[in-house]
């Protein structure tokens, strides 16, 4: 659907210099009044001063009235320096519009090690003040991507309690710039009044089940961040019970989309596949067995030679940790039986699966045989030569 | 050095038909005395019907007169049906023998989910024992093999306590045959005296520092078998004290070039990458730490490239779960270092690093910096466009 115009917030994107390649590279988002805002960051160790700032200022107040984004650079093992310039870019524009520095979050994306180019930033900030009021989500979104192969922006309209409600957001993906590091960005808005802890413990549930359930290559950035700002221009009072259910709803659909979005432009790809591990016998147990079959090497290439193996997809939720009864296993591709109760169901089946793994998008579903209720979803990508050549490839 | 002649032991290794190709798949290994024997086996909870009768044997009494392997057909996913087959090949070679068929040690090797065309295999076992006088270690090692590119046969020879002990070993790596298992394979021999408990002690030992010291694409197959037996024919009283820790320094010896020789050949690997993880908190952590690094694929397509790209390195110990400290790490490619106390050491180091890494066999070294004694080392190769070609090769 058409990504509608979020009211109460105004947006720029803009090259600013930052990138030799003259693309993009600035992007604000600002919103006219306070916004409670939720963000969910890198569980990496090794952190990028950018998410170092923007996490310690979210968990001040829980509010922001500003986004900036830099690509080009991630700000990202630069020592004090990085840590200076991250807070002279929220300062620069909390100075704009005359608020806190620690309302405004900062994201960086691009070259780690190297310093921010901190005069052209600053010209670059302003610049996108100056632009602010012509810009879309389009615009930010354009820059907030690195090597991403499209635009990643997403939206929606529902009613709620009476109301109209917009959302709309945008993310962006495994891109790779020297040294290369890749990093996952998403931005999620909307006009719905929500109350701030709602809206954080809404956000932790809702990556959980988006950004946090793709993975094109198990690598966790230092710079990954994802936001959502709920702005209450739609009005009334802040959404509760079936109303603030529905908005969640919503909000997931926006960011399972922009999730997708990033895994189906993943590095090389050519076919994105939701996988669906069922029957474990706990929430721990079903999570590693996904990441296990998802992250999968031989999986992977598998998928991207279109060869129905179910056993390398059993033989790595076998390996996971979790607990598998192999006799009571059980493996659909798309909706083709393969393995049944841990038998192999022919070379008619075989062939089934075969002809749905010649499709760019569909399902795999593996039940562990362990008998619980615990059920996940991930999406993951192929592995193909490309993702090799374009990851191999060293810095001319 | 030459593989010697390990005293006590017949080998056999020919084509008895189970591979289409008619190269060799069948290999016979007989003591002529009860030889202590150790095994480890895969951690995979999908075990095919070989290893799980070898594990009970080996409970058993820790003990074996015969080793047989069929190449060609994994006979593992093969229910009820498998288990007895792999009974069959035990109680066969028992039957030549006049031993029990808890002494016999069985693997097998290749295509999964397909039932083992026992015909074949029974003839195949019955030519092996005609072939036992002019078989080699070689021969032996040969028909273990499935798309190996070339022959994994180590031996030595040394003095203790004032006897000549010899030991010679032979393994296979990650080679595919639809539907594409790749299973290790490891047997290694020595005419020394050893205890059997002491053998299992020692085998444990060294396979964590050897096989499973290794890694391509982190998948454990559902047939992985690491066997050692210890024959006594070089004579004397079982090895003990200092005695048994030089037999074991030796056997680890023989069975770490034998694991390296699995990762010189994995598939489409240019690299082998010697990765040493170190300052870390526990033993826990400097595990997952080296797997995370070793099992990257932006490290591994980083290796391919010969880029330096210390940022995925780093940051790949930065989400392993590992504690690590970041203006504490440090991190060597070769002697350069690249990294150290959390700063880049600049163009310089790097350019220095990239000449380091146009050499196929070379080491990495990271401090994590969290101030621990633990250290670990793995060995790992590069992710080339041809992993993926051979990996989603769909069969014909």
């Amino acid at each position: 659907m058409k990504v509608p115009q979020v009211r109460g917030f105004s947006f720029a994107g803009l090259a600013c210099g930052i990138k030799k390649s003259g693309k993009p590279d600035m992007a604000l988002l600002v919103a006219h009044t306070d916004a409670a805002c939720a963000g969910v960051f890198t569980q990496n160790q090794i952190v990028a001063a950018p998410v170092v700032l923007s996490r310690d200022y979210l968990r001040q107040d829980g509010k922001a009235r500003a986004v900036v984004i830099n690509s080009g650079n991630a700000n990202a093992c630069t020592g004090e320096r990085g840590e200076k310039d991250a807070r002279a870019m929220t300062q620069r524009v909390a100075d704009r519009l005359g608020c806190a520095a620690r309302d405004v979050q900062v994201c960086s994306t691009g070259v780690i090690g190297a310093p921010l180019p901190m005069e052209t930033v600053t010209a670059g900030i302003d610049a996108a003040f100056d632009a602010l009021g012509e810009g879309t989500m389009e615009d930010f979104g354009d820059a907030i991507c690195t090597t991403d192969t499209r635009r990643k922006v997403r939206g929606t309209e529902l009613e709620i309690g009476g109301r109209t409600v917009r959302i709309a957001g945008c993310s962006k993906g495994a891109g790779m710039i020297h040294p290369n590091m890749a990093t996952m960005l998403g931005v999620v808005i909307t006009d719905a009044p929500v109350a701030t802890q709602d809206l954080d413990r809404l956000w932790r549930g809702v990556c959980d089940r988006s950004f946090n359930a793709i993975t094109i290559d198990g690598d966790t950035s230092t710079n990954d961040t994802a936001l959502l700002l709920a702005g209450g221009a739609a009005g009334g009072a802040p959404l509760s019970g079936v109303d603030l259910d529905t908005l969640e709803a919503a909000i997931e659909e926006v960011a399972g989309e922009l999730a997708r979005d990033i895994v189906r432009d993943g590095e090389g790809a050519t076919k994105l596949v939701r996988i669906t591990i069922a029957g474990a016998a706990s929430d721990a147990d079903v999570r590693v067995a996904a990441n296990a079959v998802a992250l999968s090497p031989l999986v992977k290439t598998a998928i991207h030679g279109e060869d129905p193996n179910w056993g390398r997809i059993i033989a790595a939720a076998g390996r996971s940790g979790a607990k598998v009864v192999p006799s009571e296993m059980k493996l659909w591709i798309g909706e083709v039986p393969i393995y049944l109760d841990g038998v192999w169901q022919g070379p008619g089946a075989e062939s089934a699966a075969h002809d749905v793994m010649l499709t760019p998008d569909y399902p795999i579903r593996l039940d562990l045989g362990a008998g619980g209720a615990h059920i996940r979803t991930i999406f993951t990508c192929d592995f193909s030569a490309d993702y090799v050549r374009i990851n191999a490839d060293y810095r001319s």
